[in-house]
Parts: C-alpha cells; sequence; structure tokens
C-alpha cells in the first residue's frame, strides 16, 4: 500500500426527506445562491423541497449551468455573486451542476489572475479561497458532491479540463434516492457508467497488496452491476436506486483511491471526445474504456485477472481468456445499460482522430496511466480500435 | 437501506513517516498535552519521533493511561491540563489512549456537573465543548482515532461505561504500520478480534438490501482473516501490518455502519467481563461472540447465510449447516489468533453470570441487540453457555 493523506470532510444526510435537512447545514444569516440546471427540479418538486427548508432566508438563483458546464455561463454566474453579495452556494443537481458551482466559488474571489480560467490552466493549485458550497445530488454519477474536482468546458476554445482544490469540496451533501426516480433512462445509464468507470480507474492499475481498496472496488463494481440494469427497469424501486447513489458517491470520494495508483486515462481520452464531438461524457469512457483495457494488458495483467475473477467470477480457461472475457463482460454490461461502446455508434468515422490526439497534445497528456507510459502514439492507437 | 447522517472528518495520514505530518497539524503556538500509557513508546522510539516532529513547540506529557482507561487516571490528566493551560491533546498510543485523551477533552470545561463521571451516565449528551484532538496511533484496533466514542472504566465502582460526541472526534490520525512491528503479540491479535467483531456488530443482524455496506463489510471481514494470521507470522511485513491498520479504523469510523441495522450485544457483555475479570476486551469478544450468534440464529438467520457464503465460502449443505459451519469458523479464526473463545480458558467457572447480570442491569443493558430484544434471561443464556 502506498503512502496517503486521505480527507472526507463532506457530511452525508442520506435518505428519503433529507433535504429538510440543508437548514441546519446553512449558517442562517447566508446570502445564499441556489445554483441550478435546465429547470428539471422545478418540475420534479426538489426546488421547492429547497424553498420550503431554507423558507425564511436570504436567497438569490442561477439557473442554466449545462451538461459539461461552461466557462461562459458560470462566469455570470460569478457576477451574480458579487452583485448579491452571496456568500453561501447551494448547487442543486448532478455533477455538472457541483462542478459549475465549484467553478464559481474559486473565481468569486480569484486573485492569481485577471482571467479565472487560468483556474482550469493551473490546475487550481493557486486557489487560496473559496464561497462555502452545499449540495442536493439530483443524479448520482460523479461524485463531485463529496470530492475537491471539477471539470470545465470552454466553450470559444473547445477546450475541457480539470481543477482541484480542497478549498471547493462541499460542506454537505444531501443524497435522496427519491428524487432520481424521474431521470431520463439515458442519464440513470451514464450515470452507472461514469461511476463503473471511476471505480476502474482507481484500480484496474497494478498491484500494490491493498486489500481492503481493493475489497471496497469490487463491492462496488459488484453492486453496480447488480443494481445498474435494476435502476432502468424498476426506476422506483427505492433500494436499488438508494444503492446507485451511494455507490456513485464512493466511486469518487477519495477512500477507494487512497494509497493505490490510479489511471485516469480514459478520462482524458473521453474528454476529448466529449470537448470536440458533444457526447455525454459516460459514452466516451463506454467507448475509451475497452479499447484503452485491451491496449494496456501487459500492464495491467494481474489487475485484469483479479478482476475478472471477483467481478465476473471468471475462474476458468487461460489467463488471457478471462483477461478477454472480463473486458468483453465490461463491454457487454455498459451495452446492456443502453450506452453504446463503439464510435461508429455516435456516427462518428474516425477522421478526427488526429484532431483528438492534437487537443491531447496541446493539455499536456502525452504520458497517461498509471506507469505515465501512454504516449501520444498509444492514445491514438487506442482511439483507432474504438472506431 | 436506512437513512443516515455520515460525516468522517478526521484526517487520515497514512503509512510510513507520516509521524513528521503532525507538525502541520497543529497549531504553531497550541500548548500541547502527549497522552500515552505505559512507555513502550518510549522504547520503540514513537515519542522521539512525535518530539522531533514538534521541536519547539510547547509540549507536557501525561503517562500512565491504563488499557481500559480509568477516571480515577484521567481525572488527574484534567488537573494537568488546567494547570498547565493545555489547548491541544495529542493522543500517542492505542484505543485505550484515545478513549482516554477524548474524556479528558470533554471533562476540561465540563459544565453540566461537577463530577466529569457524569459524562459517562449520560452517555456524552451534554458536553457543549472539548480541547482538540490529534491522534498518533500505535495499535491498530478500536477505530478510536477517527471515531466520536470512548470507554471508561471507573475503578471504585467496577464501571465500564460508553459516552458518544462529535466534539471529541479526533481532527487527524497518523497510522503508520511500522510503529506496530514491536507490537507484543497478543496486542496485535486483540487487535485484530476487536475490527473483526466490530465489523460483525454492524453487519451481522438483519438484511435491508444495503449493498454497499454490505460489502465493504465482507471486505473487511476478509482481510482480516487473510492478513491477521500473517500479522502474527510475520511481525515486519509491511503490507500485511498496513491492510490489519487499515481495517481496523475503517470498521469503526462510521462508514460501514451507515444505513444499517447495528447490534453491540456482544460489546455490552464483553464490556462486563471485563469490569468483572479484568479480562482484555478482545478476548471477552471471542468469548460472548460464538455463543451470542449461535443464541440468535433465529434472528440473524439471512444474514448469517451470506456470511457463511460470502467470507467462509460455504455454499454446499444445509442451511443450518453453512451456518453453524460459519459461526465455527469464527471461533476458529479467534483460536487461530491465539484469543481463547471460553470463559473456562481464563479460569471462569460461570459462577459470576449472576453477578454480570445484575451488571448489565444496572447499566440499563435489558433490551439489547438489533431488535432489542435481547432480556437479561437471554443475556444470562450466553453467558452459560459462553463457560
Amino acid at each position: 500500500m502506498n503512502n496517503f493523506t486521505l480527507h472526507t470532510p463532506t457530511k452525508i444526510l442520506f435518505g428519503e426527506g433529507q433535504i429538510a435537512g440543508i437548514a441546519a447545514e446553512i449558517p442562517q444569516n447566508a446570502r445564499i445562491l441556489i445554483v441550478y440546471g435546465g429547470g428539471s427540479i422545478k418540475r420534479n418538486g426538489v426546488l421547492d423541497q429547497v424553498h420550503a427548508a431554507l423558507a425564511g432566508r436570504s436567497i438569490a438563483e442561477f439557473s442554466g449551468v449545462e451538461p459539461n458546464p461552461t466557462y461562459e455561463t458560470l462566469m455570470k454566474a460569478v457576477e451574480v455573486v458579487h452583485r448579491e453579495h452571496i456568500n453561501f452556494l447551494l448547487a442543486v443537481g448532478g455533477g455538472s451542476v457541483a462542478d459549475g458551482t465549484k467553478f464559481i466559488a474559486a473565481a468569486a474571489n480569484y486573485t492569481a489572475s485577471d482571467d479565472p480560467w487560468h483556474i482550469l490552466q493551473t490546475g487550481g493549485q493557486d486557489i487560496t479561497q473559496a464561497l462555502p458550497i452545499g449540495v442536493v445530488l439530483t443524479l448520482p454519477a460523479t461524485g463531485s458532491e463529496s470530492n475537491s474536482g471539477a471539470v470545465i468546458t470552454r466553450k470559444a476554445s473547445g477546450d475541457k479540463q480539470a481543477f482541484h482544490s480542497t478549498l471547493v469540496r462541499p460542506q454537505f451533501a444531501v443524497l435522496d434516492p427519491v428524487v432520481t426516480y424521474t431521470l431520463p433512462e439515458r442519464q440513470i445509464a451514464n450515470g452507472v457508467v461514469d461511476a463503473f468507470v471511476h471505480t476502474l480507474e482507481q484500480y484496474l492499475t497494478y498491484p500494490v497488496d491493498a486489500k481492503v481498496q481493493d475489497r471496497f472496488a469490487e463491492g462496488l463494481l459488484l453492486t453496480l452491476v447488480e443494481e445498474g440494469p435494476r435502476a432502468l427497469e424498476e426506476p422506483d424501486n427505492y433500494a436499488v436506486r438508494a444503492n446507485v447513489m451511494w455507490s456513485a458517491t464512493l466511486a469518487l470520494n477519495g477512500l477507494i483511491g487512497a494509497g493505490v495508483p490510479q489511471d485516469w486515462s480514459t478520462h482524458m481520452l473521453g474528454h476529448e471526445l466529449t470537448a470536440m464531438h458533444g457526447l455525454d461524457h459516460a459514452q466516451t469512457l463506454a467507448v475509451v474504456l475497452p479499447a484503452m483495457l485491451r491496449d494496456r494488458k501487459a500492464q495491467k495483467r494481474e489487475k485484469l485477472l483479479q478482476y475478472a475473477e471477483r467481478v465476473w467470477n471468471l475462474r476458468d480457461g487461460s489467463e488471457e481468456g478471462r483477461i478477454d472475457g472480463a473486458i468483453e463482460a465490461t463491454r457487454g454490461f455498459f451495452e446492456r445499460m443502453g450506452v453504446p461502446t463503439r464510435m461508429s455508434d455516435y456516427q462518428l468515422d474516425g477522421s478526427s482522430i488526429p484532431a483528438l490526439v492534437e487537443k491531447l497534445e496541446e493539455h499536456g497528456m502525452t504520458a497517461l496511466g498509471e506507469h505515465k507510459d501512454i504516449t501520444l502514439a498509444d492514445s491514438q492507437r487506442v482511439y483507432e480500435a474504438a472506431r
């Protein structure tokens, strides 16, 4: 096991009716900005629950944060923060809204540059203060509700980049599985795939004898395999939605990645597909991951065999056969969730691959993976194999 | 899954050499009291590492905290806190030292009663302030380093009772597996048994379809079964000690118990054995647990079957046979760790059982377990079966 520091201070309020609990978590005299997306929280009653919980408080609203939240939109929210003297941000939505709110929190009083896009260019390392954040989660997927990372897109340049700062980690997150009942199938499917790949990026590397982290990762994977398809078939099964929601948070709150190598190459290649072609984040992961695993079989051999045995119960036959079986089982799981796994399924013929690789280079993604040995040529080969 | 609130803000510094990291976690101008036990930290160099990390700081020391820390001793530490105007407590030791430090932290400025034993009588509910605490853990076992509970013994009356308050949860905990190399075998064995039973108390109840919590608990149990005996055989195997240490912390930091029923009856019956006869805490758990599980087979049937399959790989034969097999495998595991599982192994003939049951009654332990259906008569039967 590698050395690690693990800090998971976000307070989790989990279960039906827990939105009412935000009243006790936000300072009484706070000037609150509710940040949300396209308005589904108006239709499903979540925004009403939030207002009921915060009756009598000072509240402003900012809506219109997109999936893959953009710098351009978020800078308008920063203006509202300044104009209304906001000192608490309440994100109500999925990972995009949480990510966007983190950017607003950091950009509001950013001093290292006149242009807050600098936060993305420097990965967040020179953030010195941020507004406090709470999250009411409506879509289990990214884990953003209790971690310190965010991914922001700049429309003008087609860039999609990440930043991290413990200063933007939410103080609390409300996870009520009931609010996910009305989500479109595609969003639940994307969320399950996203959480699954988050787990794999921290698990399918090389062994460091970290038995607890391995068992926990496998526990999340097994749960998502069991509950993912049921979440589509039985949208108002509380227990199923609860298991999916809790899995997605734990997949990326720092716990399973503490003390182990991490990969994240699939995410990096995926980000470029979203930025250039507008694919959903999870769709890009479903496309890239199987190709990446096939390409990295040698480097990931021992963990692929463990994955095959413990998650897919593949114990017989040759090692090669079990590894291939596990990769194809992973692809089959994504397909069963309704998320296709080939570029061609999204009307991409591969002609943009050189441009995608150029973007990787532009973003400094020239040595990816747990061994930092995935070159641009390797990435190009993976994109080609994903056609 | 049941509703829950989960808050795990204790920052974990894990790995070899991490004691140096405490310098950055304790305020520069703090007046620090180092609290420890019998002096093993002087012999194994841990105290030297702590002093090196805190060179130039204001430091006082209080030693002599016992296994099963006593009110009588801890009140002397409270006097030191007052006399030296201490405002930060650094516990250096195992669960007893951490527990004792929590009591000192709460008792130092306790206002609800003139006698801080009142903290135990009220379970900690009227604690309104506590000194900040950090922990340098030397013995993986209780999980006290990152939770809000403590168990304190009053010698004068032979009472052993618990209290809980989020105000006494440590701000940080250092877990360096190397410092456990020199522990006596008995302490490592006790620690493994303690962590194992902590996990079972939160797992072996009844199903609430909490798949992640179940998988995580099983992951800890499997790790302890694999690594516990190796920790005895290979005392300086870093990976093994690391896996045991991390398992013990996660067994009782709130994570696996969030949203599921909890039992804790074995602990309650065990506490009385320690208070009356001086058995080690883990020894009492090893004695009580197998008898308790046999007695509660009907109430715990489904989870016992799951435990038999997933932890002990018992898949064939009758349900009754698998359940009995799992209970005997548990007993065998404790014995393999060198912790006997019968009262008679500790020269107890059972003649004190009526007195033990009286103590349970005196402490209000008249309706124990996840169903609150374990009466004093049931407890008496369990003690008898454990002879």
